[in-house]
């Protein structure tokens, strides 16, 4: 397919500036096809200006005709075809196989927010009936339901080209929500958000929706970015990406005149405890699981666990190691997103290799090639007190590179549990008599962790109701949302409440018929009956 | 009743600095008994780390002993008598009645949120149970619920020295969340808040809970809030006040290293709209209504209507005009809260009246004394014009004092819709035939308001599950969430998410026999079975 690299604002298309740039693939640094505009102001100003106009026709859209959207870019995303995918293979040097599930998680996950969507009982919907011999007062009627917010401009991430960029679930959600949706395409996949905006196009015009619910602008600089959080009438906007850009921009977004919320999801170390039971039972399994985890789309997610802990007091911690070690000295070098995570991820090991009391444990035996931007894995190891010496070992260095630390003791576990940081995720091998022993490491984990795993890996999550990919700051800013699961349709959503409200003026939501037969709050209690 | 007026920090008493503050009756400018000292550095770290020490036992109580505790809160404030209603009315100005009407609504708080609590399905209980054989890949078993997130600071607000203070929802919702809680008490009544302090204390005392979950530190300076909100150990804070004050806490939360959500509730303007339909129906009694309403509590509620918009073409309009300015000559000027909102409300109403275009319609007769603090009641006229000259108009003066706008069209209503800022209220007087003429006015309110009120006045709320009281910017710092009904408690609590976990290990919430019988949401529906 041809790019032609414009800002898409609404059905309009638009390259003020003469500024531009490319894709880039990473395998072999091969230009590729397509020149990109860097968003003038005044282009980022129109997208915003337009998804706001638009907002209050597609706010007035009925849950089905959402729902029906939702499904339509699952659709056009299939009947694209697979130009897109080997866009975001060369943009990102996934292999194909992989931006293959890519689509196939984006596609389902748009199918489950439209059921959602559909089903309807996700708006909150409450309604206490007026009481007019109340004492003191008299209550009138009150009702209540989640009610979109307005434009929301959406920071894809540059290692779910499909998954968690233009096709994520921040956009997504923001659809399911009502909210019109701005995107700010990924600088390093370029190519595959034109892709998928021309996805998304389609299904609005498929539904007959208003084209200003969608934009999408480009750039490489800081300023396209931070004007777009700017902007008085954008409403929030939605992140995932480093703890540093993420960061920037939430400051950015506290700083306006009329502060609104800056969801980042900025990744985490995702611990993994090994316990002493699981280690005597299945150490070398364990090490074959980590190892995966570790080197999975080359140890660049957001739920990659850089740190292991186990009990030294244990043969099985041996086993554990010598496997672990076995197979990251296998591991293959595998080409990273750009050559700028390649960079970091170098400097990263380097700064470790020189840590005094971590040990280089093993690396994979292939040289990496470093214009390919190659990784290899690396596995290090250490004593709690070479933890305690380099407290930036509890920081994330994204890529294939964790550091096993043996401890002696529960009570070592839980101070070491207790010194993380907010965490997406913690995973935890043990015996169901582990989890009592080391139940004071879970209590502390609870305060700290977004998602909790026993005998599994934090990488591959499943989009569902429950999943949560959230967690306290550094993981995110606002450790009461997620980013991924229906339940994250909260961001983009708030209260609206209608007091002695005229039953035929009320949305259907509301209405004493409960004409879409959702779950509902009424004087109390939770019913689908009238 | 004696005032030690010392820090309360868990069961202990502190007063290390010097440095004291009284209680001021507004009514004679009377010292009230007590010295109150000024919280230190240290002794703010003492309360917030004994918080942070006593929440792994707090969040691990159950829901029913959750419950008993906000019903033994419920129970104390009645049990220990009259001395705390004699002592906010001195400290207020607001007379006794109104004291124990403030205390009643504090009481069924504490009970409306226990019902919530025990019941249970408030937690969000979420349950995808393994599907072995999803393709193309497997689903683990995953389960999450909302769990407490850790010490919050509570900032009472001055006009409710009960329902919304040291007893208000702030600290009743933290508490049915599981998070300990730490005072600051509000200046200009820190004998009230000492009292209440004694009542919570009681009740721990009678629940046998530790008595770290509850701090008080005073303070007249800023130091004092900015070193809370700092806090390390701190998860979050909620604030009722003003503007100032509470966006200068925020910009604080949110330069933190790890920023924790700062919800303020700051006031607003609470426009109402008398639509013509009503005008020819009632002009009279609802210019009764809004007399009523912008003088209750000497003006001095969060929703007290600062703008009232009608359609000039009208006979009822120059009723609705001459009945309110009657009204408001009627009015018999009573004490504010204190000299600090007196001056600010004397200087509010003389920017008024040096404003070009802006007419001063009525006053009350009687002069204010100010050595009383009083407020006369001030009623503004203007048309069109004016208000697009005085931009100002839009922003809430605190008191009993409001504008009444002149407009001639549904466009020109709309138009000054769209320039609101975000408020916590709206009210719109008119036939259902009106909210058909006048549905774009509607459409543009349900972007801006959080609470929507047909026929009715936005003073004196009823706390249920489904009120609203928050709102776009200025009115909150986050309009997700509302400090008043029990929604309120979702701002102290986050997701927790289990995959694979042992049954027996989960939290009750989340086990497969659903022992507390809670709603759950088990593989996509809503439901109590297991």
């Amino acid at each position: 397919m041809n790019f032609h690299g414009h800002q898409i604002i609404g059905k309009t298309t638009s390259a003020e500036s003469g500024e531009t740039f490319t894709g880039i693939d990473p395998r072999d640094g091969t230009v590729l096809p397509g020149e990109f505009h860097e968003a003038t102001n005044a282009e980022i100003d129109q997208a915003v200006n337009l998804a706001a106009e638009s907002f209050d026709t597609f706010r007035h859209t009925s849950l089905e005709d959402r729902a029906a959207f939702l499904e339509a870019i699952a659709d056009e995303a299939i009947a694209f075809g697979d130009e897109f995918l080997i866009r975001a293979s060369a943009e990102t040097g996934h292999p194909l196989p992989r931006c293959t599930a890519e689509r196939g998680r984006a596609v389902n996950q748009a199918r489950l927010f439209a059921k959602m969507v559909r089903e309807g009982s996700w708006v909150d919907a409450r309604i206490d009936k007026a009481l007019p011999d109340q004492q003191p007062v008299p209550r009138p009627d009150i009702r209540s339901m989640m009610k979109p917010i307005g434009p929301i401009a959406v920071f894809g991430a540059s290692n779910f080209p499909i998954a968690i960029s233009v096709l994520g679930s921040d956009t997504i959600s923001a659809f399911a929500a009502g909210c019109p949706v701005i995107i700010k395409a990924h600088p390093a996949h370029p190519g595959t958000c034109e892709a998928a905006a021309l996805i998304i196009q389609n299904a609005i015009k498929k539904c007959g929706l208003p084209d200003g619910i969608f934009s999408l602008v480009h750039g490489r600089s800081a300023r396209v970015g931070t004007e777009l959080v700017k902007h008085p009438k954008l409403a929030a906007a939605a992140f995932t990406g480093s703890l540093n850009g993420g960061r920037a921009l939430f400051d950015v977004a506290n700083a306006r005149p009329v502060p609104i919320p800056f969801y980042a999801e900025m990744g985490s170390v995702n611990p993994i405890f090994v316990l002493p039971g699981a280690l005597e039972e299945r150490a070398d399994g364990i090490a074959k699981g980590f190892i995966e985890a570790l080197t999975t789309g080359v140890g660049q997610f957001c739920t990659n666990p850089g740190l292991v802990f186990g009990i030294g007091d244990n043969s099985g911690w041996d086993t554990f190691r010598s496997t672990a070690a076995e197979l990251a000295t296998e591991y293959d070098p595998q080409t990273m997103l750009h050559s700028g995570i390649h960079y970091a991820f170098e400097e990263g090991v380097k700064a470790m290799q020189n840590m005094g009391g971590l040990t280089l444990k093993a690396r994979s035996i292939r040289e990496p090639v470093e214009q390919k931007s190659e990784a290899a894995c690396y596995l290090f190891e250490t004593d709690s007190e070479g933890l305690l010496d380099h407290p930036q070992l509890f920081e994330e260095v994204f890529g294939p590179v964790s550091t096993m630390v043996e401890c002696q003791s529960p009570r070592e576990l839980e101070a070491f549990a207790e010194q993380l940081d907010g965490s997406l995720t913690a995973s935890i091998h043990g015996t169901e008599e582990d989890l009592e022993t080391y139940k004071n490491v879970i209590t502390v984990l609870e305060r700290k962790i977004g998602r909790l795993i026993f005998n599994g890996y934090p990488v591959g999550l499943d989009v569902c109701d429950s999943i949560h990919h959230g967690g306290p700051y550094p993981a995110t800013c606002h450790s009461h949302f997620t980013s991924i699961g229906t339940r994250c349709i909260n961001r983009f959503v708030r209260p609206v409440c209608y007091q002695n409200w005229p039953n035929a003026a009320l949305p259907p939501e509301l209405q004493d018929e409960n004409p879409i037969g959702i779950m509902r709050m009424v004087n109390g209690e939770r019913t689908r009956s009238v």
